[in-house]
C-alpha cells in the first residue's frame, strides 16, 4: 500500500467482502486510508462506508467535500443513506442533499429522514419489491427484473391494491413454483404481520425475533406500505440494545468502547464514578452522625462491607430480572401487584436464609455475644428487604419515565442502597444496643 | 375454552400466529392446554411445542407418552427436533427416536444430536437446497418444487460439486431471473461465507452481523455440506446471549426469569449472595485486625463505604469495557501490553481526579486535618488503579479458561475489589497516621 499502486490494490481487494475492507482500512493511517478508499469503484466505496466504525468514518468524511459525499451516499441503499446523513449537521446535510442527482432517490431519502432514527420509519428503507393483487406472475418477475439492481436482497414481495395498501405477502419461493399465468391474488398469503412507522425499533426487533421473520413492511397509519426492515438491520438493533443495557449497568455514560480515546473513555466513566463518590461522601457523613456510638462499639465498623455489599448485589440482582422481563414485554404480563409479592417473598426467603448464616458466623467468630450478632444479621433482613424493594420499583419507574431501565442496575441504585443499607444498618444498631 | 368446543377452538385458532397460540396456551392450567394441545393439527401442534417456554413445554412432555412425543418431533425442522430431543436423558431419547416412522428424517435428526449444542453444527438445519453446479434452472427449480414442503424458506440455493462439497451460492432472485436454459455454473457466485461445524454458535453469529447474511452454510472439514442455519435461529443466540451476560454481571446463576417460582428464584441467586457476605464477613475479619487503630481515629471507618464502592464501580466499568471488546472479536485486536497501557492511563486520569475532589471535600467538611485527608485520597487513588487493573485482567483470564467473561463484572469481583479496597486503605491509615 505504501507504493500506492493503483492497480495492484484494486486487484488484491476483488473478491474481497466490504466489511473486511472496512477492517483494513481501520488499521491504516487516515492519509493512507482515504487515499485506497478514493482509488475504489464508487458503490464499493460506498458499501465499505457503511461498514466503517463511527470514529474512523467521522474522519474520513471530515476529508472528503460535499460533492464527493453526495455522490457516495447516492449509492448506497435508503436506509443507509438516511443514516449517513443524520451524522451531519442540518446546514451540511442539505448542501450534501443539494448535490444529489437523482431525483427520485433524494425523495426517497428526504422521506426517510423525516422519522425518527429509533422507529421503524427510521431504520427502514425504502428498496422493497411491490406487486398489485390483479398482477400475473409474468408482470411480477417483470417488476423484479425491474428493481432488481436496486433491491439487494428479496425475501418476499408484498402485495397491495389499487391504493398501494398492505394486503399481504407471497414468498419468492411461490413464485418460482407457480405458473406464469397464475396470478398473485390466487396465492398470496393475507395474513402479514407488518408495524407502523412510529414503532420503536426494539419492538420491531422483539416482533421479528418472536414470528422469525426474515423481514417486515412498514405502514403508515392509513396501511399504505411505505418501506420494509430486513434482519440484517435488525441485528444490529439487538446488538446496540444489549451494549447499551450492559453500559448503563456498569455506570459508563456514552457508547464508548475500548478502542476510543483515554480522554473520551475517561468522560465517559467519569460522572457515575463522581456519583458514587458523592455518595461515598455522605455516608461518611452519615456515619460520622453515630460517632459517638461507634467509639463505643467498634466491631461495628467491622460488618459495614458486609451490609453494602449485599444491599448492593440483592438491588442488582432484582433490578436485572425485571430489566429482562420488561426488554421481552409479553401480553400477559402478572399485575405490578403479583410482581411485588412474590418479589417480597424471593427476599424474604434470601434475607432468612442470609440473616441465620451471619448471626451464626457472628457468634462464632466475633465473639461479640448475640447481642451483637442479632443486630448485625437483624439489619442485614432489613437491607435484604429494602434493597430488594428498591431493585424492582426502580427500573419501573424508569421504564414508565421513558429512561432505560438498566440504569437501575447500575452506580446509581448501588450508591443509594449503600445508603440506605448504612441508615438501617446504624438505627437497628442504635435501637437494639442503647448507644 | 371451558365448554371443551373442539370445532370452535379449532376456528378461533385459525389464522392466529403459533407464537401466539404459545402465549395464549402458557396461560391456561396444563389440563386444559393439553386438552386444547391435543385437539390441534399435528403440524400445527409441533409448531407451538417449538415456541413453548421452556417451564410450559417440560410440564407438556411430562403429559404425553413416547408414540405421541415422537409423531409430533418428526413434524418438526430437523434442528428443532434435535433440540427438543436434548430436553430429553439418554433412555428417554432412544425411546422415542425408535418411535419415528420416517427413516431419512430419523437419520438427519440422529446426525444433528452428535453435535454440541452450542455449536454451528449443533443450530443448523438439514433442510436446504443444493444445486449440483452442472444443473440447469429447471432441473433446479424442479429440485425447490421436490424440497418445497420441506424448506419452508429459502433465501439461497448452495452450489455443491459432484463430491457435495460447497462451491457457492445462488440467490433465489437471480433464478426467477434467469432464463431456463442457464446452467448454475454460469450464474452462481464463488465467494460464500461459509462456517465449520464445530464453530461456537456466538461466533456463528457474529459472523452473520457482520457480513449481513440471512442464512449460512455448514460446512464439514472436508468442506462437504452439511447444514444451514438461517438468521431467526441467530436471533435467539444473541438474546440468549445478552441475557447470559447480563445475569452473569447481576450474580444471578441460572437461566431464570421473573415468571420463575420462588423456589428457583431463590436458588439461582442465593450462590452469590453468599459469596458476597463471605467476602463481607472476611472484610469485617480484616477490619478487626486493625481495631487498635480504629478505635483511635474513629473516622477511618466513616469512609470505608466510599471506598469499597469506588472500587467496585471501577472494577464494574473496566470489565465491562474488556467484555464488549471480548464480544465483537475483531481481527485487529491491539495487544494486550497496548490495552493495559491503556487501561492504566485511564485509571491514572479517573484516579487523580477523584482523588483530588476527595481531598478537598474531605479538608472542607470533615474537618480532621489535611493529613487525614490524604490517607483516604491516596487510599482512594490506589484503589482506582487496582480495581482498574482486576477489572481488565479478569474478563481476560475468564476468556482464556473458556468462561463467561462476563462474570467479571459480577459480585464475585466486586467482593474481591472491597477486600482489596479494604486491604489497600488500611495500610495507607496504619502506615501515614502511624497506628
Amino acid at each position: 500500500i505504501e507504493e500506492e499502486n493503483l492497480s495492484f490494490i484494486e486487484e488484491s481487494f476483488d473478491g474481497v467482502n466490504v466489511a473486511d475492507i472496512a477492517s483494513l482500512l481501520e488499521e491504516l493511517s487516515m492519509d493512507e486510508a482515504i487515499y485506497v478508499f478514493r482509488a475504489m469503484d464508487l458503490q464499493v466505496a460506498a458499501d465499505i462506508l457503511i461498514e466503517l466504525e463511527d470514529d474512523t468514518l467521522a474522519k474520513v468524511l471530515k476529508e472528503m467535500d460535499e460533492t464527493e459525499i453526495a455522490s457516495l451516499v447516492e449509492c448506497m441503499d435508503s436506509d443507509d443513506a438516511a443514516d449517513m446523513l443524520n451524522l451531519f449537521s442540518q446546514k451540511e446535510r442539505e448542501d450534501i442533499i443539494s448535490h444529489f442527482k437523482d431525483s427520485a432517490k433524494t425523495a426517497l431519502i428526504l422521506e426517510l429522514l423525516r422519522y425518527d432514527e429509533d422507529t421503524a420509519g427510521g431504520i427502514m428503507a425504502k428498496e422493497y419489491i411491490r406487486a398489485n393483487k390483479n398482477w400475473t406472475m409474468v408482470q411480477t418477475i417483470n417488476e423484479i427484473r425491474r428493481q432488481a439492481e436496486n433491491v439487494e436482497k428479496i425475501f418476499s414481495i408484498y402485495v397491495v391494491n389499487n391504493r398501494q395498501q398492505l394486503l399481504g405477502r407471497v414468498s419468492l419461493k411461490k413464485i418460482v413454483l407457480a405458473a406464469d399465468d397464475t396470478k398473485i391474488a390466487d396465492i398470496y398469503e393475507d395474513e402479514v404481520i407488518s408495524v407502523q412507522t412510529y414503532e420503536d425499533q426494539e419492538e420491531v426487533a422483539e416482533i421479528m425475533r418472536r414470528y422469525d421473520l426474515e423481514s417486515i413492511p412498514v405502514v403508515n397509519s392509513k396501511n399504505v406500505l411505505v418501506g420494509r426492515i430486513t434482519v440484517d438491520d435488525i441485528l444490529d438493533v439487538i446488538r446496540e440494545e444489549a451494549e447499551e443495557d450492559m453500559q448503563a449497568m456498569s455506570g459508563i455514560s456514552d457508547t464508548v468502547d475500548e478502542y476510543d480515546s483515554v480522554i473520551k473513555l475517561t468522560k465517559a466513566r467519569l460522572p457515575w464514578l463522581l456519583i458514587g463518590i458523592v455518595g461515598g461522601l455522605m455516608g461518611a457523613g452519615f456515619i460520622g452522625f453515630f460517632e459517638a456510638g461507634l467509639s463505643k462499639v467498634t466491631a461495628l465498623a467491622f460488618f459495614i462491607p458486609l451490609i453494602t455489599a449485599t444491599g448492593g448485589n440483592v438491588g442488582i440482582q432484582s433490578s436485572s430480572l425485571v430489566v429482562q422481563s420488561l426488554a421481552s414485554k409479553s401480553v400477559f404480563d402478572d399485575s405490578l401487584g403479583k410482581r411485588f409479592f412474590k418479589g417480597l417473598l424471593v427476599a424474604l426467603l434470601n434475607g432468612v436464609i442470609l440473616a441465620l448464616f451471619v448471626f451464626g458466623m457472628v457468634v462464632l467468630f466475633y465473639g461479640n455475644g448475640t447481642k451483637f450478632a442479632m443486630v448485625v444479621s437483624i439489619a442485614l433482613f432489613s437491607v435484604v428487604l429494602l434493597a430488594s424493594f428498591m431493585g424492582t420499583v426502580t427500573p419501573i419507574v424508569l421504564d414508565r419515565l421513558g429512561i432505560n431501565p438498566a440504569l437501575a442496575s447500575g452506580p446509581f441504585i448501588t450508591t443509594a442502597n449503600d445508603l440506605l443499607g448504612l441508615a438501617v444498618y446504624f438505627l437497628v444498631a442504635m435501637s437494639l444496643l442503647n448507644l
